[in-house]
């Protein structure tokens, strides 16, 4: 095992908080329905303990046993004088009120549940999995699963699986799929030098969370990178926030499951719509600095990476190839992954110049063109020639090292080796990352040996080693941000009149009206324009006048009309007295055709705004993830192209920023087709303000400001909904 | 090697007609430039034939040598006495006119020439490719190269190339990237049972080229599947015609590099802008039934299964897993691609219900859940089960199989092994392919080492199992489709009016007038709105009065004024004498202060149109392709997401169908936001006529057509424009 990099600012070993920490690395352990039979798990997980050299005490309990493997049996938990830490239950779900009892008298501080017969299988099954959760927590027993493949602490020898050796290493591994583990560890051994500190599988979460496993691999001095396979989150939020503390110390990996399942909730409004999906998971992680990764079979490459290199300070890659093919090829890849070709200063092709063949291309990428063929180590070299420059900030070799002595001559083998030395070298003392492509990686020459044993990645595919490069690139774009100072949305009082609103509809069983919703956004700073609410067709001339001449839009006001546009209820660009008062009759009209009982509340009047770039601000509560900001272009492209961008709440300017660029389309923003730039400043502060207007009041569902019209200068909102939560769906909604 | 599947409707002996038979598999070979040095390509090129068993004859030519490897060596090649088929030249870049011409007057039929130092290398270099080109056609002697790796065929131990033994096979290779070849023979290798029967390095293409490999590729019998690798076509457009031809009979794989190559030339049209793209190129690749594989790390993967397997009918894909992690990442991957999961008929879950556990999940994902851990058989029974149903294309097998006996009882081998009998024998008799996915892969056990021998793929990637599945899938539509009659745009004679029209554009020098253009387009058949077209301001009111009171639009005429909007050159919704005097008015001023000696023609005069869905339809002269067609939504969806599709002319409805599909936005068509449908069979009837427009008219360099408007009912052009071939570029263009 190489050295592993580390960007904490914490101290490695400081003190442990996880109440994890008893139970993953336990001085005790009892399996509870230890057994003879070698196909048992309580055979299995004695066996486990005792190979695998676990030094605390190990208490195999069956009434009808003596001893298994040499190790005494006990008939009960009371027997054992000692602590216990853990206890590994292998009994069926039917024994486990009991024994849960009997762990909580012991002050067994952990269980491990093995049994599956729990809410997966149906009612029945939820009631017991409620009633072991409940007979734990009143016993003050942790309990991992149930329904879980169980845990091994490779560093505590501690292995509770029925797995063959695993070497021990630095990636910490929590998985809902036994065989993803199984999987991961399968190309771990046929890689040969990375390993695993600790594996979770968290089953059903009833008790401990991802989020708790999450904190542990954080504190855990023996992880250097946590690896989550999410199928989902028991509590996405407290993830977030696990996440938010982690990530900063130690890279975490999450593959999340399910990218093409199909929401299947209904949804009030179009950030409602869109809400849930595996794009706003992805977002809101990615937000909290996680590694996604969207490849099972780029998981591994990545994390171990991660752990072993240094991040990159930013994305300009360099590349040294000994042939045209797979340097174009890796080109490719670089700009497809947004990554960028560093431009080598004049200095560095002088010096490459020095040592290269005349043919040799000097430009990114580097093609040393047949110079290495005799020499490899000329390879070497290049590289650290290359890192040296300060417009490079990681290295690709792209090629055949490795193979040099194969497909050339044998006597090149020691030169190859030399050739590895160097670069091994060159990363002790260098913290631009390193990674080699070899097409003679499966051949596994001594000198790719020599570089994975070091902690240089090897790959044979130019895909996987580019999406390595992206991650480092990545993780070091956000420790980066990091350091500079966020400008966070924060949460502000609400005024008792703004409350009294939301009391209001509450208690009327209703959304907000929109210029109830208009006067909660003017009261966390948000422009709307001035509107008037007219109550019969009396007094329209009259508080139309407010506006002088300009061209109004009528709405209908109805708690019972959500979709005011599809019920007819919207007219525009009214000018005087007589087109004001046909549109009253017609929306009114519509209105009674669309729903003879609504309650209309009259109409709202206000100015025609200018057309603009339109845009969707919207923010939900997700069940998941809690409140969630969503952004994008209106109309088509959120409706059809669904391009949008999600950021959980708390939003900081960073955050909001990172929205706009995010975007598909985002170059409209900045103006197209002879169109001025939005401003952009203003879109970021308004998006600031919703985020913290969402934070102020719970009692909001979701807000839904579509469309906004952005302008070279400020913008107005269009259109503002906010839907309130209420105890109970009301029938329309 | 594994029985190949033919789909040829031609007999796999057919006679072969292309002129590379001879060269590629020759009786006869000269080594010119032949040597003794153990480093030289003059010997290993000698040892390569004699130790890979040639059963042609060997001449080494070298006047200062009598015998090489124990072949007796020539001084020159007048002094062989039996016909040569190919030379092979070794020697340096200035012999090479005079060894051509002596290649002539022996007869030789090919030459593969090694050297580089032609037009890679400048002017000069260009010079010297132009004469050597010059000089072999005049001596009838065709060139493979130069600046090329060389060419084997493994077939007829033809090895001119110092690789390693490479296992021969189904695979014909032809790549411009040497280091490609060697990359995926080592793969072959690592994976063991795929083997290769031709390489061809074809270097500068200086004279045969991508197109004449890929016939020869086409007829060869020992070819199962043709795979190019791509850096650049010499003549696209013969490529797509022979690979129509071929690729009906077997798969042609092409990876093609430069996917994020800036394009450079300045362009006149939309379309001009976009062609000539990387999208482009796939885009007329997979119009002509070529597999483009995106992935340099899933080229063989794909090519293999193409090779091995039948293609899969539709997309409708089964899953059988023994796990829930795998099975769910491969749901989400095979939706991602395009494909379906299958939905199992009742009679299909009832007999799986017979064989399985009960808490085996029936539904695909097919989920064993345990029943295989004790008997993997039960695999190969399911696979059986589900592959007899009618709504299954294909099968995938996910999860542990070939591992059982070592994750859980070594006695599981003996089981294991029968299984994979069981699958081998499923697969003779069956002709819906069979993937494999194992995480125990890279173990390699015997029972997947059998599967591999039997052709069967396996891969512990999930990404590259189905991105193998989506290949199959791919080349099932692709024959499908072919067996459907086709309706082509065909060639229309033009009337001598047309004719003219273009004459006189030519002749002075420009591109078409946009009445011109709208003449050309209705003498295909195209709806075109009645215009009329005025020369002054004094017949504006007589010459609209044809129109009635409808709203105008009015146009500048120019041949200096190509963008008329940008040049404030059109005046919309033009309705009464004053109003269009007054825009007459102003369109002239505006001209004059756009370009003070534009030679204005007057003014066009149309009905405004309808709103509807904006489209665009452009035709280019693709430098590498020739004519092909570029269809998109208008405005942003060009401009900014580039949201178009290419196809090659002569354009099938087939083709144009599968335009409208590929869109992403193509739901717009369909009807979004309470639009109704578009009348898609008008548009595909307007893109097959202005497809034949083109091919009529070898005077048409671009027509753009920007934008199309669309209706419920018909189409309206809101704009057309016709850029003439011309010999050379005018100064505004």
């Amino acid at each position: 095992m190489s050295t592993p990099v580390r960007t904490a600012t914490l101290p490695a070993h400081a003190p442990t908080t996880s109440f994890l920490h008893d139970i993953i690395a336990p001085d005790s352990i009892a399996v509870i329905g230890a057994s003879s039979d070698p196909t048992k798990r309580g055979y299995t997980a004695v066996l486990g303990l005792v190979t695998g050299g676990y030094q605390g005490d190990i208490y195999p309990v069956n009434p009808r046993l003596t001893e298994i493997l040499g190790v005494p049996a006990v008939a009960s938990l009371s027997d054992i004088e000692g602590p216990v830490d853990l206890a590994l239950i292998c009994t069926p779900a039917s024994t486990l009120v009991n024994i849960l009892k009997e762990c909580g008298q012991k002050g067994v501080k952990g269980a491990i549940i093995l049994a599956a017969g729990f809410r997966e299988t149906g009612e029945q099954g939820e009631r017991l999995e409620a009633e072991v959760l409940r007979v734990a927590q009143e016993n003050g027993v942790r309990i991992i699963g149930p329904n879980t493949s169980g845990m091994f602490n490779l560093h505590k020898n501690v292995n509770l699986l029925s797995l063959e050796a695993v070497r021990p290493g630095g990636i910490g591994i929590v998985s809902q799929s036994g065989n993803m583990l199984l999987a991961l560890a399968m190309e771990a051994e046929h890689n040969g030098f990375i390993g695993f500190s600790t594996y979770v599988g968290p089953g059903n979460q009833t008790d401990v969370g991802f989020n708790d496993y999450l904190e542990y691999l954080g504190e855990d001095p023996n992880t250097d990178v946590a690896v989550l396979y999410v199928e989902g989150f028991r509590d996405g939020r407290a993830l977030l926030e696990v996440a938010r503390k982690v990530t900063p110390k130690k890279p975490v990996v999450i593959y999340k499951s399910g990218a093409t399942e199909v929401g299947k909730k209904s949804a009030a409004s179009h950030t409602g719509a869109l809400a849930g999906s595996y794009e706003m998971t992805v977002d809101v992680l990615r937000q909290h600095g996680v590694t996604v990764v969207s490849q099972s079979d780029q998981i591994l490459p990545v994390a171990e990476a991660l752990s072993l290199l240094y991040p990159a300070k930013s994305k300009r890659i360099a590349i040294v190839a000994d042939g045209g093919g797979q340097a174009t090829i890796a080109a490719d890849r670089i700009v497809e992954a947004g990554l960028e070709l560093a431009e080598l200063s004049e200095t560095t092709r002088e010096r490459l110049a020095g040592i290269l063949l005349p043919q040799a291309s000097l430009a990114n990428p580097v093609d040393v063109a047949g110079t290495s063929d005799t020499n490899p180590e000329v390879l070497a070299q290049c590289i650290e020639i290359i890192s040296q420059d300060k417009a490079v900030d990681a290295v690709i070799l792209i090629g055949m090292f490795g193979g040099y002595h194969i497909r050339f001559d044998q006597s090149l083998l020691s030169n190859e080796i030399r050739t590895a030395a160097a670069m091994i070298e060159f990363k002790t003392r260098n913290q631009k990352p390193l990674v080699v492509h070899s097409i003679y990686a499966e051949r596994r020459p001594s000198s790719l040996h020599l570089l994975r044993k070091a902690g240089i990645p090897v790959h044979a595919s130019i895909e996987n080693a580019v999406a390595i490069l992206r991650a480092l690139s990545d993780r070091g774009s956000f420790l980066k941000q990091l350091e500079s100072p966020h400008e966070n949305s924060t949460v502000e009082s609400s005024s008792p009149a703004i409350e009294a609103l939301f009391n209001q509809a509450q208690q009327e069983n209703r959304d907000l009206l929109e210029f109830e919703a208009r006067d909660v956004l003017r009261s966390h700073g948000i422009n709307v324009a001035k509107e008037v609410v007219v109550r019969s067709v009396e007094e329209l001339e009259e508080k139309a006048a407010v506006f002088g001449g300009q061209p109004l839009v009528m709405k209908v006001m109805s708690k019972d009309i959500l979709h005011k546009s599809d019920a007819g209820g919207v007219k525009l660009n009214l000018r005087g007295p007589e087109a004001l008062k046909a549109a009253w009759q017609e929306i009114n009209d519509n209105a009674r055709q669309y729903d003879a009982n609504a309650d209309v509340h009259g109409v709202l009047l206000a100015p025609m705004v200018k057309p603009g770039v339109e845009v969707i601000i919207g923010v939900v509560q997700d069940p998941v993830f809690g409140p969630v900001m969503m952004f994008g272009l209106g109309g088509i492209f959120v409706e059809v192209l669904q391009d949008v961008a999600f950021r959980a709440i708390p939003l900081s300017s960073h955050d909001a920023w990172s929205m706009l660029d995010q975007l598909n389309a985002s170059q409209i923003l900045d103006g197209v087709r002879g169109q001025a730039a939005v401003d952009k400043q203003a879109l970021v502060d308004l998006m600031l303000n919703v985020a913290t207007m969402a934070e102020s009041h719970p009692q909001i569902a979701e807000i839904d400001l579509n469309p906004v019209a952005l302008y070279e200068d400020g913008y107005a909102i269009l259109d503002a909904r906010i839907i309130v939560d209420r105890p109970a769906p009301s029938a329309d909604s």
